[in-house]
């Protein structure tokens, strides 16, 4: 076993939690600094769309043997339930009998994890906020304010988990040939509640990922343990039907009314909420590389912030600390070799699920609204059941897989194209069961 | 005439003096910071590729009235002198009759500038750091160090012109929905010195813009007014034939020797030169919004750095500032709609020269030495000869127009795409100036 190191992670959300509990495992020395208050001290305000923890996130928890303390605060949702104008509620199983993506609120799930890190051994240094990074020297810098005195902690190996927003990775971006972008999408969100009914229970079912997909925008909503559901409505900033355009009480009860007729008697104090929550806006944000030297290295959103249409980025993120330790295994004392390692082989997947999750944005909202795209993925539905061995969807590529993101959105592609032949046929409205249309698809998957 | 103006520059380079000049024409009281001392005071250093002034940037200086004075710290290049391996030099006029570049030293240039921006009576304000600029307030912090004391100037707006690696930028840049990028080329550069002959007079054709393209790398020569050549290598950082794998005299000797023979001669000190002179690296930087309400504006590198492939960064930041000028007399004292305008109708432009400097690496190291492509050249020149309204070439919009450089790029790859139709003719080589092949073209451009 290679010498244990002392290491800082920088910032206590759930993936610089997970990466605690794993390098404890590996008897390092672990402190967590975080700039903000300890989270399980203070009321839970974070804006936060609720989470979906999938297979690659379920991987990286079992692996540190806390799946089943996490299941227990998790509900499981085993379709898509489509609400769309004009038609009966529709549902959409995600997978195969089984197969589900948990509902699980962010802050819940941290301050779990943070327990658990704690059990484990780590230090927490909360309300200590990280003003620079020294690179080469993995030396860290904190103190009450930027301009104020500081403190300088040594460490072996320090991990910048601090998010889409990174002072970590901030410090390696002014460095040349540091390659980085954020891209912010037009469409922003904002969070709504809809309480649960008096008894306690869901006034939704509870085990369903509920869409009303609306073209330009759609609203989302997940369930939580205590009989509420957490909505999130994505609509674009600006534009003819916008959060612009919202500007009084009124123009959200018209907003609602017109667009969610449904639903808005549930929204708890609709109009008052909508103008107390606030508006957020969704970054897509990439650099490279990841590490410095064998010093320094971003893990998470710090690496490779995406779009939540996926329901990936914590996914990812905890990925990202599965693939560190299975490196960790191979390279032992090479910590060096262990970074270029972790950077090379995890970039091409992080870039693939950033193009999957700006992608899905258009398919929740406006292609599950269609009925061309619905009759689509039926034959694919049935393809898939009648060659189960031949056609894994892409979306379950994504969710209930190991595999690498850059292969399921390379075999995704592949099978849009065959699909967009299969669609040009005439009489793909009549015959879209037939043997004829499956054998098609069969022959060009070659 | 609306109200002038308190205004603040950040950088005093090449846009920033040339900037002062415009608002001082307006009247307005203008104030130059600069962090770096006077660059009149100090032997210059900059690393620099010889600027290409051309048209955009000469139209942007008789505006002012200043090209005379800066046309005699310049030398016309009329020509491209290509230097093939196993081929005698030959050269391709840039333009028609009397169009040229001009060959002009950054340092010799900057320093004009900036005498010019004082008697037109901006105030410069060297070794003054500023560390940070509150947006909305217009208000600018200057000090000795970050975390020393600092002093606080209120303006009514603020221009930062302060490079690829803005200040001023990176504080807009922690804003919500600030879209940016920063990809560096794996191609670095180094400056080398080709030294005047005993007599003053210049060791090559002092007229000509000269290349030696070697395919991944190239070498290339700008005269400068003492009889001296400025070189610039480009190279790959690393792979095999690299910077990285030059690490000895020896090394550099046989690379030169090997690649370069008839010039390491003339290069001065070439080894010495080598290892002493730093070897720069080359980014496109891309941003928007540009502004900040109507108190803060990026122009030049600040706003869209880009690499020098096509010798139109200077020209591109001094065309901005035409193109603000022209805005100030539209929206007189309305500067929220000034600023709106001049980002929404710059940045499409920004974006295409963006693209042709990056694509233009391909074509100076390694089209040039391809003889199909200087067929399709000949073809395109002999076109453009017979039919000269229906024919004007990418290079020529660019460097001698004013005409927008999204234009530019839109009308150069639909003539490249005609062009690549023809060039799969089987009888291209043999026929390439019959009246066929021009009909041809003629029909293709509709």
């Amino acid at each position: 076993m290679p010498a244990t190191k002392n290491i800082a992670i920088i910032g206590s959300g759930l993936v610089g939690s997970l990466l605690a509990i794993y390098l404890r495992k590996r008897n390092h020395k672990v402190t967590v600094f975080d700039r903000r208050p300890d989270i399980r001290t203070i009321k839970f305000s974070g804006r936060s769309i609720n989470l979906a923890l999938s297979n690659r996130g379920w991987s990286a928890l079992e692996k540190v043997g806390i799946a089943d303390a996490i299941r227990e605060i998790g509900i499981p949702l085993h379709q898509r339930a489509l609400h769309v104008v004009g038609k009966p509620e529709y549902y959409q199983k995600y997978g195969v009998e089984g197969e589900a993506i948990w509902s699980i609120s962010r802050g819940v799930l941290n301050k779990k994890m943070i327990d658990l890190a704690e059990a484990a051994g780590a230090e927490f240094r909360f309300n200590e906020k990280v003003w620079d990074v020294d690179l080469p020297e993995a030396t860290i810098y904190t103190g009450e304010s930027e301009k104020g005195e500081w403190k300088a902690y040594g460490f072996d190996h320090v991990f910048g988990c601090d998010g889409a927003f990174s002072r970590v990775r901030h410090k390696m971006q002014r460095r040349s040939r540091f390659n980085y972008s954020q891209h912010f999408v037009d469409v922003g969100y904002k969070e709504l509640t809809i309480p649960a009914n008096a008894d306690g229970s869901h006034k939704l079912d509870k085990n369903s990922f509920h869409i009303w997909p609306r073209g330009k925008f759609m609203l989302i909503a997940m369930a939580n343990l205590d009989g509420s559901f957490t909505c999130t409505l994505f609509l674009p900033f600006e534009g003819e039907v916008s959060f612009e355009k919202i500007k009084t009480e009124q123009d959200a009860k018209d907003f609602f009314t017109a667009y969610f007729p449904n639903v808005m008697d549930d929204i708890e104090n609709l109009t008052q909420d909508f103008f107390s929550n606030p508006t957020s806006a969704l970054v897509t944000m990439k650099c490279f590389p990841w590490t410095y030297w064998d010093k320094v290295a971003l893990v998470g959103d710090a690496a490779h912030a995406i779009v939540p249409f996926y329901g990936q980025g914590m996914n990812a993120g905890f990925e990202d600390i599965s693939v560190l330790d299975n490196l960790m295994e191979e390279f032992g004392a090479d910590w060096d070799g262990l970074f270029r390692a972790y950077e090379t082989s995890r970039k091409p997947n992080a870039d693939a699920i950033a193009e999957l999750s700006y992608r899905n944005f258009m398919e929740m909202s406006q292609k599950t609204a269609d009925p061309l795209f619905l009759l689509q993925k039926k034959i694919e539905r049935k393809f898939a059941d009648t060659y189960p061995e031949k056609w894994v969807p892409v979306y379950s590529r994504v969710t209930f897989s190991d595999r690498p993101y850059a292969e399921a959105l390379a075999i995704g592609d592949a099978q849009e194209a065959i699909m967009q032949g299969i669609m040009q046929r005439p009489d793909i409205t009549e015959n879209w069961d037939s043997p004829e249309i499956m054998q098609a698809i069969y022959e060009a998957l070659g």
